[in-house]
């Protein structure tokens, strides 16, 4: 998505140890006219995919998630992060593990609002080792949902995070792919 | 707003401790035509104001304060909750007290993202203590920001959050005033 990776390169900045932090216009600052368009987007790709539901995952997928929702006229899921050790029997869980902090954390999502017969679009700013979505997709696999496939903002294709997707069977499809960002340069893959 | 007493009226739930979730509809699985006419109202009610930037703070403030702002065409900028202990010298920084959970948590916004020339509206999905609107407004007021209001979706008007915040000359407009839900029973604040 050209409108995406123009604004990459104008408002993205790069951090040693391949960090991209885009917190001016995604994730901790919002552009809400460009999540539009990438809502748009996401509905060119799924709209004819019978998506009854949107998973995502807190803090920075909601947004977007939320955006990307009105197009698909349903309903936003969101997982949630917690740390709590007694877990309730009404929720779905899986484990996440962060790979920018080193650490494990348990992810919930209430098992009234998922179902067998929900067809899942998982919506998320970031795809990179892939371990949330991976998560996301275990929680719909517990429910018995069927995940219609992944859409993702930006996604780093030299992590392992679209690949490992992949070879569950499940769809991703990323509107703008990082192949490279070394030397302070961030190269796109070619459509 | 009679829609939002409607919805809470046929699908929240109380629980012992004046708890109401409201999870089926608004912060975990989220209606977004409902956060849309949220939205719609809070740019009634807000939208000559010369607001130019919606504060929220993570997580279940996010999804309506992205729909809101599609009203009001300005960025939304999210306040994160974090358990660092080194926090830069590039953010505002202020806590906040969890009524729930009887913590208390630092809440950081970066400098880039709040200026003193920023007419800021504040949305969140529950106002009770207040805590949390007040440490957005603490933030804003580092910034030398102007707080023009706080726009919430559900107020709990037994508990003392929007006097203290009225108490520092803020405004506030809660779209559902809930007066007392003693006994099982949620009576709303008449307009």
């Amino acid at each position: 998505m050209h409108l995406l990776e123009e604004r990459i390169l104008k408002d993205g900045k790069l951090f040693p140890g391949n960090i991209l932090k885009v917190d001016s216009f995604l994730n901790h600052q919002m552009d809400v006219g460009l999540m539009n368009e990438i809502g748009k987007e996401f509905f060119r790709l799924y709209g004819d995919c019978g998506v009854n539901k949107i998973l995502t995952i807190e803090s920075s997928g909601i947004g977007i998630a939320c955006i990307t929702a009105q197009y698909f006229d349903c309903p936003v899921l969101f997982a949630k992060k917690t740390k709590t050790k007694n877990i309730a029997a009404t929720v779905f869980k899986t484990q996440v593990k962060s790979f920018t902090h080193g650490t494990t954390y348990d992810v919930i999502v209430s098992k009234e609002f998922l179902h067998k017969t929900d067809r899942v679009l998982i919506i998320d700013d970031f795809l990179a080792e892939g371990n949330a979505l991976l998560g996301l997709i275990d929680i719909c696999q517990q429910a018995g949902a069927e995940v219609i496939g992944c859409g993702i903002a930006i996604e780093k294709a030299f992590q392992p995070g679209s690949s490992r997707i992949r070879a569950k069977g499940v769809r991703v499809d990323s509107l703008a792919v990082i192949e490279s960002m070394s030397g302070g340069e961030i190269k796109f893959k070619q459509e």
